[in-house]
């Protein structure tokens, strides 16, 4: 039956890391590979006093069906939001609440990309923007990124080559490298693409997660009504509501309502709801202070472990923020290769393979430090060290 | 600009429900415009309790990512309705928990159509999957519908043009006629498809708003293998959750799969746990008798106004039950020409055209009596016999 499926649904990559996420049930195995927030942190007194107000508070109109664009008071906080943390003026009426930051991909790929079109593609890039945009059969055009941000030598090959209808970016502690992107670096994109009919994608899932460095300017203003910006509350506040948002010029956005509504019709009013009355009511930046004390400390922790128990000639990239670093290792050493002994030695990893569109063994890898504290980093990343040797032919 | 966005979006008929939506605010208007559930039958107090207990239950896992396929206890719950029913016998693990079913829509284009391929769609059909469908490009073969259901000669007359990769019916109290598939015409209906490589799609998010007649089977008993079928929660719990599910055959269902994960990972957790709370600790049996007693007064009402208010040469259908029923006006008088003169009598309903795919002008149009009491009926419907009138040239 399967020649029966649409040519579309053949090009999307099965995800790696449901397969990884059943290995790491096992209690034994110490796994950095998930990509999740740490439970720890959800806000679960605070949401439930959120739930309660908003039953008193709307009743019966929490249930019915609401409109697309997504609950007014929260949109209008978002767009504050901005304005207080990164002096950006952007109306309540630009953005779109998502059923998280993946619709708003899938939602721009729908009503921006025809088949063979171009997307800029970092290399390595989020896996979940892959498989959004392979759905519309786009042709990847991959820039490496490095802890400078967009190689330009290969932005300029690929602009040489072709006009990306849509150039997709992580800034800020990407996924999966952890790096983020310089001012410079930023400067030298936006001004690449200025003018062009490409837009940029500014997808900031991580940006409140800085545990060092300083913020560096937003693309939304290097590169005015060419850039969307996406978020998510996944992060700092809760992921299992599936709330997101998207910030587009007027023009697009009259497009991506209409295809909101062939979607999903909206997001979910009572969630919404609640996510604003526990904004409303609760201190967000204490609450994101504590989460990036931890995060920092884990970072540093993993930092650490690795100087201590790998070979000197692994890499690694050091975040200034985010849940993410991103490790190369020597001698063309295949991460899928080494998965299989790293599962022996009971840790587990995301190889590199499926942040790459190109279908190519990688000696990359991506490890998480946001859900293990660091007692058991220092076991995880000791176990992920021999492994490592063991593959080498250092260890026996 | 907008060349600059692709084909496909350009396809999707703007939805002129949501400008009717918005004469409806004026509270002097009588509207049988809205698709929506009564709201006085949303069971408030029961979901707030069930919110309480999912809390206490559930706790911080309530918080977390989920998986693609949704609750398993939901699932479980939706198949032993199945079974109990209609006999059906379906494993959970052939449902996919949806962000409404207006996202399996999405969902089945994305996995199925190429752009090109056929999608036999009732004339009217429902505006919601036109749009879905429209997103992936494919030609509609539209096959009008009757009392009976599909009108044969037409399905077979399409099916000798060529074959059809997906069939859409809402064969039980269909949106937006009212109609309903009898057992001969689902067994014709079948019988014509069976062995094709196509699937039929049996959406039902009204069968259990029965108020008169006798059940007829499923198509995934007449046309096993090659039926999807389609479920929400909208109609007799809650729609602003945006639940609703899929069940379809274990091939498709892989590549649904992947296609929930490019577009929005998996639906809310919470919203799904709480109306598989609310599922467990009601009568969810009893709350849809009161809901179906009350849109069957309704309908009843509002038909017995007809034959009071509307001159005798205007049609209509007699629903067996769901929100819906559809007039057709004499004399291929324009629905669009007699909503401007209804707007004028302070009475507002869907013209049919947006429900055909023809961009014709149409003498239909849809009435809805969920949300109206009988007495604002007999004033509803006597203002649009009264503007019928004056169109017709019988009244001033």
């Amino acid at each position: 039956m399967d020649s029966f499926f649409s040519d579309r649904i053949s090009d999307v990559p099965r995800s790696f890391i449901r397969e990884i996420l059943k290995v790491a049930i096992d209690p034994t195995i110490i796994s950095f590979a998930g990509g999740l927030p740490n439970r720890q942190f959800f806000p679960a007194e605070e949401l439930q006093r959120a739930t309660q107000q908003v039953f008193e508070r709307y009743g019966r109109d929490l249930f019915q069906y609401s409109n697309s664009e997504g609950f007014l008071p929260l949109r209008q906080w978002i767009a504050e939001r901005y304005r207080k943390t990164q002096g950006l003026e952007i109306s309540p009426e630009s953005i779109l609440i998502t059923s998280g930051s993946q619709q708003g991909l899938d939602l721009l790929g729908k009503v921006l990309l025809n088949e063979g079109e171009g997307v800029l593609m970092e290399a390595p890039g989020y896996l979940g923007a892959i498989q959004a945009f392979s759905i519309y059969r786009p042709e990847f055009m991959n820039v490496a990124v490095d802890e400078q941000g967009m190689v330009l030598e290969e932005l300029d090959h690929q602009l040489a080559r072709g006009n990306p209808k849509l150039a997709y970016s992580v800034p800020n502690f990407q996924n999966p490298a952890g790096i983020s992107y310089s001012d410079a670096n930023r400067e030298a994109v936006a001004q690449r693409l200025r003018g062009k009919r490409c837009v940029l994608v500014e997808d900031n899932p991580y940006g409140d997660l800085r545990f060092s460095g300083t913020p560096a300017r937003s693309f939304y203003e290097l590169l005015p009504g060419q850039t969307v910006l996406l978020g998510s509350f996944s992060k700092c506040v809760i992921p299992g509501f599936r709330l997101g948002w998207l910030v587009a010029p007027e023009a697009l956005m009259q497009k991506l309502l209409v295809a909101k509504q062939a979607t999903d019709l909206h997001t979910s009013h009572f969630t919404q709801c609640i996510v604003h009355q526990y904004l409303m009511d609760n201190d967000i930046d204490a609450h994101i202070a504590t989460i990036v004390d931890a995060y920092g400390d884990q970072c540093r922790a993993m930092m650490e472990a690795m100087d201590r128990h790998f070979p000197s000639s692994v890499r690694y990239t050091r975040p200034d923020g985010g849940m993410f670093l991103w490790v190369t290792l020597p001698g063309k050493l295949s991460a899928m290769a080494l998965f299989e002994e790293a599962v022996k030695q009971q840790v587990v990893f995301v190889p590199g393979d499926p942040f790459y569109t190109d279908q190519q063994s990688h000696s990359t890898l991506r490890l998480s430090f946001s859900c293990v504290d660091a007692a058991t980093i220092e076991v995880g990343i000791e176990r992920l060290g021999l492994a490592i040797k063991k593959m080498l032919g250092e260890a026996s």
